[in-house]
């Protein structure tokens, strides 16, 4: 473990994802907390609309984007209904990139995409004494801990395995793992995105067993296509995206309205000669 | 051509307008893509939230907007209704200027500012080959082909002659040019801003031989004027915004709130006199 | 005051305030317009999603978020109902920053925070004209005079006193100060954030004498707590929020919705035993 804290070189790149929003000035003054104490930091928006309180979100598209960073990147995610109160910060790492989120089960997608790779620790009252970090508010950790952190993590002047101790206790997440039996897999829909597409928690690698792939979701059967123009426009059609899940989509329309369906919405997959 | 081409030096800076809205972390990882390539790259959003599968918005205001730019610029526009399928990518240069789009008719607008000064090209498969583009989703091309691409140009290791060569077929645009008569121009609304004015694709170009303007739209008829203080709070006027093109506006409120207005709506401008 | 002049030293940092939304290109082109005239600046957006034509909210976060900010940052607001009439450009400086606004109240809030320290000026003629800005549009300073300004401060090239003689008589702020009683204080909601919370002007000084502190507000009474996990989830709750004013909440649920109430709403906070 103490060669992966090693490896880790920082890039001076640091992600944002959070539920903030961006109607207040909230994630700004994060951002100049972090220039602040590391003018060269260049940072990067993942999103700041993560539905309030959510972390299972957060974690879900963080674990599926880290990989389209360089080596070295710095990714922090405060989706954090539990500020103020004693619930600790965590941090992982692994594959040359560096985590720090509430310790509430958002960097659970993360650790699991990292498997073996993973070192988790949970940051230590020191490290933030060895930052200068003591004015905390009640409520923006986000601000007064999470920015700092990052800036000097970033600048290199904090190491990976100076934040704590490793620990392998990390709150576990809040999204069930689809089923997956012979013949099928039954999941749930976790988000909708911009376009109105359904994302599932379904992988491409849970249909490796399955032949003539059929979804069902919102009492419809759907084929498995490849992309949205293999069907006519207002048709719907099932697709491993782009982030390597499965997605329910409308072609050139809104398939969350369509279906009238929402995130949690079951989606089973089986094969059609099963 | 090759002299346009030749006089390209890119200045580090790329403009992302895309429909891909920032509730999700497609733009984000867009820039990891980039930052990924090219460190040194300064990225700047001009808009993401294009109306869904609608490029000629984005190609509407790419054509007004780049000019505020500094020359070196690289424009990555993605609206892509037809992305996985066989659709070309479509580049086009001018005025010190780069700008890389699906083809299907979003750089029309720019093509059509730049007049006799553009150079367009389609994105040839030898390009992305020399560059290291290989795995490529069906659905995500602003990630997987866009986003490299763009920070390749501006790295300076692609030149644009390299994209491709100059073609003189790219897909055609997709809105109307306004009809001008004697006396009369006819016109439509192209898009809302978010202060709810009209906008349209009346050109103050277009205007120029009428006399004491009157501007006709939802059944009224305006004057127009140059600036929303020359009216009271809640009356309505047009003006030439600061675009250059026809805008119907109401001052401190949404003159498409108060006018039941969307985008396509007919605006007819004629002298009063005439 | 010439002192104070002399120790702006600009840390290449701009933040940008405005009403003008992120769905238009008018940020976009903001951002090119500054980094064609100085392409080392970094930009922080602080919101761009300030009630349309409301300065007051605009100052109000400012106030509150300039001093996260490394000294030497240049905070651009532009919220202005009056542009293209004969308002000016109002500039304060103070505590190593310096802020750009039209003359409209907007900066009053920064001006109160900053007290003595405070250095306020108009721009003037003679430093637009040496800064080379001409052809100025009617609608869209921001681009046209802020985003020219604010790039040659930055850059060094315009030293805070040569933007004009210092003046004592700004517009003055439009929103009314709390109402301190013995036993009682008296304010309003300025603005509601993304979770939904009711952010007022009671400031954490004001409640110094109070004991046993009861807000009143909605018709209920509240109890003032540390922070969100206090109380139970869907239980309402007041505190001092982390910019140091009183905030209204409900634990994981929006208390705007809850209670019914908007901006401008009354606030009333005493001593349970007064």
């Amino acid at each position: 473990m103490s060669i992966a804290s090693a490896e880790f070189e920082p890039s001076g790149l640091i992600t944002l994802t959070t539920d903030f929003g961006t109607r207040d000035p909230f994630v700004g003054v994060m951002k100049g907390r972090v220039l602040g104490r590391h003018p060269q930091a260049r940072i990067v928006d993942l999103t700041h609309e993560i539905e309030a309180h959510w972390p299972a979100e957060a974690g879900f598209w963080l674990a599926r984007s880290f990989r389209y960073f360089p080596q070295g990147t710095i990714h922090v995610a405060v989706v954090d209904p539990g500020v103020g109160s004693a619930r600790a910060i965590a941090a992982a790492e692994g594959e040359g990139h560096l985590f720090l989120a509430p310790d509430n089960g958002l960097l659970a997608p993360v650790v699991e995409a990292l498997r073996l790779a993973a070192v988790t620790r949970r940051v230590s009252e020191d490290a933030l004494r060895r930052i200068g970090v003591r004015e905390v508010s009640a409520t923006f950790h986000g601000r007064d801990i999470f920015a700092p952190l990052a800036a000097e993590l970033a600048a290199g002047r904090l190491a990976p395995h100076e934040i704590g101790a490793p620990v392998s206790d990390l709150v576990p997440g809040w999204l069930e793992a689809p089923t997956v039996r012979t013949g099928q897999v039954t999941g749930s829909v976790v988000t909708i995105d911009h376009f109105g597409n359904l994302i599932t928690n379904v992988e491409a690698t849970h249909l490796r067993e399955l032949h003539e792939v059929v979804v069902r979701v919102g009492g419809r059967d759907l084929p498995l296509r490849r992309t949205y123009t293999d069907v006519r426009p207002g048709e719907y059609l099932a697709l491993i995206n782009s982030f390597g899940v499965l997605e329910i989509a409308r072609a050139e329309r809104s398939a969350a309205e369509g279906l009238g369906l929402a995130r949690g919405a079951p989606v089973a997959v089986f094969s059609k000669r099963a």
